[in-house]
């Protein structure tokens, strides 16, 4: 099996991309709020293999701006990684990779893998601007290196996943409809079976159980994307080969800014209430709680021995707050409230095109 | 089986016992502080069966109170639940109760079980003033009962755990002596093989990984308290029946307002600069971390049908911090910070006795 058409290997295309998407997004960011602190750019090496950028937003504690910035607190952070997976992971990936050894053939020390991803979280300062994530990501099994042999070792599987959420505080619903219509036309040019299978996955994936509500508004979610039928695309046509998932992903990547920036630019300057303010911390409580109970990337992460603690909890807002029995957005008989207005759509996820 | 010498079923004594405690707590934090709002207290009933009272202290938002409360947070819950036990737990249960029947020996539906405990997290307002966990529970397994029967079911295993620590922002060493002292004699007059084993397991259970760092300076941790071997107290003289366990319960109980008012006394009113402020916060945002991501009762509340979402997690603070790659108390080149001081005792726990 081949990873692209192109003499490049993946590995190669996908970081490339990669670092150049992460450039593009901090400098749009860093362009719109000029008299802002810079991103802080940390490169970092992983003891066990790897390496990073991280590109952090905030603002040192104590210092004076000129002006509130627009960003709170966000991270953009790049990471290449290889390691070699346990016979237990790579037994249960074989689910939806036929093509891994079954476990009875695997060698005893598992299998080596590699990894590169750009992962993405915003948090604006006023509470009218929603916060935004997004994650893609290439992921590759190979057999192990021959001892002395220059050569790449064989991929035995590959997959692409990745996707992009938008999490408000108060509901504007000309944010979510422009937020879903950019990623929607972003996928609709590699197969129209994509925005659809993607957008409810990630209603899915983003829910908090416990507190029967989803994240925020949606976006896309995806994950393991290769040249195997996909459960989720219920045999729709849809890109297979490295080459054209990988145009997928670079059509994706490209839409993060024309997604999300117009929506920024619209509501950072926004007045708000200190009461509005409260809300938006109440919000990025719940943003804590999926992110530390839920999401798969920052439990992988907690759990991986050498992993770098401080981008992957780069996601946490600068700020959360926790109320006991609030009841903020529940509003009084026949009379609703904007912090209600939100609730109803996180409670009963919406089809925004 | 008996689970207690008194001809009053274990199940009753604990659940009296519990609500006298809780009355007790709350009654002397009202005390301290009179001009406070008082606790907001809440009965609530399981659908699935149990019911419970959460004693809840915060300043609604926004209101105005003479001078700042002594609490910022808190709540002092009980909760008596009942319900079935799914074959897969009562399988792990039996690791630590022989009792317990093997799998192939059990009903498909599983077995009845019975909880009762109380759980207390109070977090101060003053960054001096440290935040303080305790909880204390009984567990019964029961035999199903016999359909129209009006008798107990029989017992099948029984256990007490339970556990309180203290989480300072800043250290003050008689505090923590404070605290362990006033607990270790609580659990002296019971057997001196008491406080050793569990101050130990305290340490090991309230570890936060992937911060490499404990909670707090400890206290007491210990589960599965019943009349078998105890591998945490390495063969010593232990209480063993309901009765003498209980005993130890009451004991620990009771030793709750001793071991933490003095100290909140000391405290609270001591003053505090905006960055002691801060370190309180991000200090909070690893509670949160701990919480949410490894503490067992958390987790086990968050996954229970039906479970009191409120009350499980009124264990989180009113507000919590994080910053990307904070150094608050790694101090410059031979000065050491009162905040680093706090961080050398939960990167090596110590012995405070």
């Amino acid at each position: 099996m081949r990873t692209s058409e192109s003499s490049t290997p993946m590995r190669k295309q996908m970081q490339d991309y990669i670092l150049s998407l992460q450039d593009q997004i901090v400098t749009a960011f860093e362009s719109l709020d000029p008299t802002a602190p810079k991103f802080k750019r940390d490169n970092w090496v992983r003891e066990q293999g790897g390496l990073g950028q991280s590109c952090v937003f905030s603002v040192p504690h104590g210092q004076k701006t000129e002006s509130p910035t627009v960003l709170e607190k966000g991270g953009v952070n790049i990471s290449v990684v290889h390691g070699t997976l346990p016979p237990a992971a790579v037994k249960q990936m074989r689910a939806d990779h036929s093509s891994l050894p079954a476990p009875e053939d695997l060698p005893p020390k598992g299998l080596p893998f590699f990894a590169a991803g750009l992962s993405l979280v915003v948090h604006p300062r006023n509470p009218h601007a929603p916060t935004v994530h997004c994650n893609y990501r290439y992921f590759e099994i190979t057999e192990p290196a021959v001892q002395g042999s220059t050569d790449q070792p064989k991929i035995i599987a590959w997959w692409f996943g990745g996707g992009a959420d938008l999490t408000p505080s108060y509901l504007y619903t000309e944010d979510a409809v422009h937020f879903h219509s950019t990623l929607k036309s972003a996928c609709d040019g590699h197969s129209t079976a994509l925005y659809p299978g993607f957008k409810k996955w990630c209603d899915e994936y983003f829910f908090i159980p416990h507190r029967k509500e989803t994240r925020g508004v949606g976006g896309l979610f995806f994950d393991d994307l290769c040249d195997e039928p996909h459960a989720r695309l219920s045999g729709a046509e849809h890109p297979r080969s490295p080459s054209t998932i990988f145009g997928l992903i670079q059509s994706l990547g490209n839409a993060f800014v024309p997604s999300y920036l117009p929506i920024l630019i619209k509501r950072h300057s926004l007045p708000f209430t200190l009461e509005q303010r409260r809300w938006q911390l109440l919000r990025r409580g719940r943003y804590v709680e999926f992110n530390l109970v839920y999401d798969r990337g920052t439990k992988f992460g907690l759990m991986t021995p050498g992993a770098r603690i401080e981008s992957i909890l780069m996601s946490l807002p600068e700020e959360a707050r926790w109320e006991y029995m609030c009841d903020v957005g529940e509003g009084e008989e026949g009379r609703e409230t904007e912090e209600g207005k939100l609730l109803e759509v996180l409670r009963k996820p919406r089809d925004w095109l």
